[in-house]
């Protein structure tokens, strides 16, 4: 496969978008990559997203987006991949330019959720849960994932405040970081006090959804070299590897298997370890689900997500810094868009342009974006040139 | 890139299929294409569907059917790009095994839309639409194929009855195809006299929705060799155009932009023209959707496609036969599993296996899937090896 480089990025703010249309939130991400990549034009536009088809009543997004930002007749399709859309759509681009097939690709993930009711909301987000055996239960994502964390806690002798590590991190990175839907701080006290959602997960365990867009532009590596003193950034890995949908089909509810397969894939194609990732932004949806990303990607012992979080590790100068630019948890979850949003945050960290929260001597950062609870989950390693 | 072979090819019947739910449809295409392959596991799983989230509350179905058909763990995503999405996720696959990353997929198309009243049908397929410009408006597909088909009479002076030709050919061809909707031949009587749906399209110029899947299983061609007697096809040309959503912003609304754009780059990857395809799998979603594939193709001159068809070029042993299996009119046209059905179409000629419409010599076909009123053209060519 051709050698792939992403030259340029751009994104939204996570907030209450009432103003802008979903095509409006696409193309401010889209055309400030454009702009941050120098091309006016490229050959295929792929979208990531989970929800337009119910939340704002349309489909055929490829087509869509392409002509509102000026490249109508470019190639255009969209990638669902529920919660992990955004990755999945990363890495259907970085295939496509690896295949030549096409030489440059503006990969864009949009979520435009304020516009249904927040019980519509809820019940679209219950389609990447199994209909039949999760959803038509009455079960919710936030109640799955309470079902996970509660077992954890039982199984591996956790308080819920041993959790608030996670958080707190989270809220403290997005204060730098003009994009993210909560730029405050949050405390211990805090974090105990919040309103319950799902025992044990309450409103500090949880990341907001939100109105969204993040976009990187992709070219072969051979076109480019860097240039105006930016470090160039390539795509040193992708995988992707997915797990039953349903929780309880699962032999170990409590392991991202999927992350295991896709990261191990991840850690081969790039040729290093978890010892050489000098940040990663994984996916915390829930506090509950960062700790199971650090355990199965090989950052933790398994049970012990919590206690490399509450050493510091996890912190901007700690031994593996997550959600630096606020994570899911503080940045915001548009679903479709989120995996994106990390791969622009992870390349920001690569060219020294994350202030306030930049990693030193940042060179390899990985991004991880699960679909589903654990069901779906793509890695990707960038790494600077 | 790496030469891309198709191994493997599965179908259902399109039909009104209540005792099955979206899995089993998907899984029993699926397993079909697997047994034919050979394989018993792949690497991936790429899924083709439009309209799941509304129509049967279910996304994510990358995970969703690698589960159900075995393949747990296996990398899976859906793509959809309206009633291109079957295209759509067959380029994608071949973008995924030509670059390498992958080496082998399996690439299904599924749609089942008789889960949902025929009124929500419709405004699930306005989701193909511009939501803003076409759907708010209450311009159903339908009516909007009406408005393009009564400009083009107008325009070229055509009647109604020209169009008889293209429905006769579909029914006639779908009789020998146990896979296709409807297997009865329909008369130009029948086609006078049926019922109008939005004038001047009646319910013979009009495709039949369904329930419906296929499935194909892809590897790169170095890895396979012909065997039992089956010719071995590879995938020779793989292209894809856009054009405006909305057909109020198009210069020429007449004329199929992304066809003629998606084919002329189809036909130089392949090195070929028109005269050197043998069959052509058209997007005939309606009769004059047909008459605009030939001339935007290099079938027909401009405003001529009608000629073509009453002067049976079309038929089987034509000079270029079009819906060898039924078409979208006869086989039906379960939305986002139609490009996959027209791939497996165009396989079972190339290998000979098109009993009772079988095109002689047929060594070299193409597959041309639309997204919208024309606005994602996805065309592909498969030669014998």
């Amino acid at each position: 496969m051709r050698e792939v480089a992403v030259i340029g990025i751009g994104q939204t703010r996570v907030e209450e978008q009432w103003n802008k249309s979903l095509r409006e939130l696409a193309g401010d991400a889209a055309l400030a990559a454009l702009r941050n990549s120098g091309l006016d034009q490229v050959d295929a536009v792929y979208v990531g997203n989970m929800m337009s088809g119910s939340a704002n009543l349309q489909q055929h997004l490829g087509a869509y987006i392409a002509d509102w930002v000026g490249m109508r007749y470019a190639e255009g399709l969209r990638i669902e991949a529920a919660c992990s859309s955004g990755a999945a759509c990363f890495r259907s681009a970085v295939m496509a330019v690896g295949s030549g097939q096409v030489d440059s690709v503006l990969a864009v993930g949009v979520e435009k959720m304020t516009d249904s009711p927040s019980a519509e909301i809820t019940a679209e987000l219950a389609t990447a849960a199994d209909a039949d055996y999760e959803a038509a239960q009455g079960l919710s994502f936030v109640a799955i994932n309470a079902l996970i964390m509660r077992r954890y806690m039982f199984e591996y002798g956790w308080k819920k405040e041993d959790f608030a590590a996670f958080s707190i991190n989270a809220h403290a990175n997005a204060v730098h970081n003009p994009f993210a839907r909560f730029q405050e701080p949050i405390t211990l006290e805090g974090y105990s006090k919040a309103g319950m959602v799902s025992d044990p997960i309450n409103l500090m365990d949880a990341s907001a959804t939100g109105d969204g867009s993040a976009a990187v532009i992709l070219v072969p590596l051979e076109f480019v070299k860097a240039s105006k003193g930016i470090p160039l950034v390539k795509v040193a890995a992708s995988a992707a590897a997915t797990d039953s949908i349903a929780i309880d089909q699962r032999t170990d509810p409590l392991w991202l298997k999927a992350a295991e397969l896709s990261v191990k894939k991840a850690y081969a194609q790039a040729g290093i370890g978890p010892a050489d990732i000098d940040l990663f932004e994984l996916h915390d949806a829930f506090s509950i689900m960062a700790a199971l990303s650090l355990e199965a990607n090989g950052f933790a012992e398994r049970g012990q997500g919590p206690r490399v979080a509450n050493e510091g590790d996890i912190l901007p100068n700690g031994r593996i810094p997550i959600a630096t630019r606020g994570g899911l948890k503080a940045r915001g979850h548009p679903v479709g868009a989120t995996g994106m949003y990390q791969i622009v945050e992870v390349i920001q960290q690569l060219r020294g342009e994350a202030t306030g929260t930049q990693v030193e001597n940042a060179h390899i950062g990985m991004a991880q974006n699960i679909g589903g609870s654990g069901s779906n989950i793509i890695t990707h390693i960038l790494e600077t040139v």
